[in-house]
């Protein structure tokens, strides 16, 4: 049976995974917290990520810069001018919509001329009184023209509220990094190509925030934007385009539910020379988690002509010199986060009475690599010194309540792969019963070997 | 040599720890970005935090919730109506300055009864002009009325700037952790004692941000929220208090550097049994790393009041029902990874003719743990698939430009425990010279063993 949504919500909000931000009032227009299975789950996506395209990689170093920047930034990568969704009123029941979804969803892609992004104010106007499109509201078509909304969160810093003060929250992590390229490839003696990686939050003020932590105005993206020369971005595109996808695959995310979707060049922007969305199957459809952009040197370009300062890159090789062509794997931390969730869920026959409920999430994912189980309360001071051990090295769970069987049920539930059980014959023989949460299968073990057991099987 | 401020800033900058942020637009008020070693030592103290404070305890858990929240949140925190700084301009120049630093500084806090931080706006205007106060911009006695001014960045969300569309970013992470109290301690069936645990960003509009990364409007925070029995407190008190100094001086910072200051009573909250602020002698002064609050049930009230939300503990074994008190030890990390910046810095004499600048990280938490050295160029290929073996499980870094003296204090520099290097004879015995930082000590070692030697150095 397909997995639906509801039954991740429920899940994740039963099981401490993710709450509704500020739930005690009313919540806050999709936000969202993350419990403590949650942190521990996407901490560890991060880690993961982190691993992979820093610490093994012997092109890219690490960055993390502030989420509040000047605001010549974002005039020079282009968001104070362009950074809009289409928004119009109902006159009548006064809700608000975006009028490139209600375009797409009322008469659809496909029945438009080129792509909906493409169309300009005048245009969109004209193919909704033409197809009479209908408020999803109140049914009616009296709508108010479409106006620009910007999608940057502004703020006012300093102590008053006037226009010079005026700043934003940024709308992704990338320009960070581009404002640093010079001082990260000095201070670090960088050669081309190399690469900058930044993990954060970014804000964008979303007309129609939704489908869970899917598209939340406050979010978290994994960025690495992959300095290159001239001429050899197509190399380097088909390169990352392969590493993400792979990675993603060796968390154990299933082939069958990603798919790498190259966009056609009507829906590019001028200066892309190509863009991959790497997108899941979620229950609500596909859904992108990932994009890999050429982006040529737009942003170095632009950030030199705003800023006055010289971007360029001296290859003290060939002396010479030039602005780098860039390559940007973009994943969002939520989603994948997300999407890891759900294609770990399953609820599994066991036999023609019983069925489990099972993440089978990656060990290097999994919130706890174990849980500690003692057979009996009266065996649990001799099972807390096992945990005291294993939780120096691993995060590890000790449940001491309920039967044997509920509480293998229960780490199953929350994705533990591995249950060590302490029972009477541990005091004797130093052993313990390890279950491993996928096969139901158990062996004895070695209290001394169970750390070196959990090392090799979280491997990553 | 007493370190100064200004060898620290160009340190950072220069070896990639912290640059200014959006430096090529000259900057934005006192924000600062984390360059690729800054990343991660500062992602190392969180870990080392996490690792205490979440994965080994057997009390806490972990939470991740939104920056935006709820205003309600704020009103029931009472950050809304209390959480202001009194503000005035000099009617002369224009500058603005708080009224209470200007007493501080120009008066002095001995020569004031009392706390400056109980004094109302009339008995500041009333010492401004006894004590002819004068501003520190123009040096003029013309100042205008002192003024609230709220310290929460507000921002609107939602398609339009109206009031009903008003939120806030986040002053602290704790009210994310207390509006969850609820969630988390139903969901982990948790009993009380147990605790929460959180990393995030918090932003404070401060009128005089400064002393490089020790006061900035963003800022990161690592904050427990223990919730215990009431009558157990001082205890609970007691234990983190003691708990969060020892783990500072577990990552090697000097005892001499640090210092607990306990809060006089009137300084404190009236809700409050105790406060003690662990401080740093940072070269401006002792400064304030993390504080450790007794604040009762204060919290929870509020929000129970304000949300009409239940949020009394049920003691399932005893059937009462009540309130926890709450401990709370913060921490900022930004300027716990400048204290451990500073304190880790050296300039050391090696003899009459040498000195060397070397940072004494705990191994823990300096950005590589070690890096690969190859003798010649001739050696690169070989000393690199050392680089790929240990870069699996260590950040290293590896480095093959200049002479071994030169590299060897370039390592110094920026931290780095142990150099490796891979000469001639490695190919043939199949071992490697590690030498070791603060000794300068140096030990052949077989390759294969080079991993269990750095895991077992970096232990913490």
């Amino acid at each position: 049976m397909a997995t639906t949504m509801e039954q991740i919500v429920n899940l994740a909000k039963q099981r401490g995974f993710v709450f509704p931000g500020s739930e005690i009032y009313g919540g806050l227009a999709n936000t969202w917290d993350y419990g403590p299975l949650g942190v521990e789950l996407k901490n560890n996506i991060k880690k993961a990520w982190w691993k992979k395209y820093v610490q093994e990689s012997q092109y890219n170093v690490g960055l993390d810069a502030s989420i509040l920047m000047n605001p010549k930034t974002w005039e020079a990568s282009g968001h104070l001018s362009n950074f809009n969704d289409p928004m119009m009123d109902c006159k009548d029941c006064k809700s608000r919509h975006r009028a490139d979804k209600l375009l797409e969803s009322q008469i659809g892609e496909d029945n438009i001329e080129g792509s909906i992004e493409a169309l300009s104010f005048d245009e969109m106007e004209e193919l909704i009184k033409t197809h009479h499109v209908k408020c999803p509201n109140c049914g009616s078509q009296n709508f108010t023209p479409i106006r620009q909304f910007n999608l940057m969160f502004k703020t006012y810093q300093g102590v008053t509220e006037t226009s010079t003060d005026e700043i934003y929250l940024r709308p992704e992590t990338a320009q960070g990094i581009f404002v640093n390229f010079k001082n990260v490839q000095r201070t670090m003696r960088k050669k081309v190509p190399f690469g900058i990686a930044q993990i954060g939050k970014s804000f964008r003020n979303e007309i129609t925030p939704g489908n869970f932590t899917f598209r939340t105005r406050e979010f978290e993206q994994l960025e690495l934007e992959f300095f290159c020369k001239p001429g050899e971005e197509e190399k380097w595109f088909d390169y990352w385009r392969a590493f993400s996808r792979e990675w993603l695959l060796s968390l154990n995310m299933k082939a069958e539910n990603v798919t790498l979707r190259d966009h056609e060049e009507e829906e590019l922007p001028h200066y892309s020379k190509g863009t991959t969305d790497i997108e899941y199957k979620f229950p609500f459809g596909w859904g992108e988690l990932s994009s890999i952009s050429s982006r040529t040197d737009y942003d170095l370009k632009r950030h030199m002509e705003v800023s006055g300062e010289d971007m360029q890159y001296i290859d003290q090789a060939t002396n010479e010199r030039y602005l780098p062509y860039v390559i940007e794997p973009s994943l969002g931390a939520d989603r994948v986060t997300l999407a890891f969730l759900i294609d770990a869920f399953e609820e599994e026959e066991i036999n023609e009475k019983e069925t489990r409920s099972v993440l089978r999430f990656h060990p290097a994912i999994a919130p706890y690599k174990a849980a500690i189980l003692p057979l009996s309360k009266k065996l649990s001071d001799d099972a807390y010194e096992v945990f005291q051990t294993l939780s120096k090295t691993f995060m590890v769970d000790f449940d001491e309540t309920g039967s044997i069987g509920k509480r293998y049920r229960r780490q199953d539930e929350i994705g533990t792969p591995y249950c060590i059980t302490y029972d009477f014959d541990s005091r004797e023989d130093g052993q313990v019963t390890v279950r491993h949460r996928d096969t139901m299968e158990q062996v004895r073990l070695p209290i001394a070997e169970v750390a070196d057991f959990l090392k090799e099987k979280i491997q990553f």
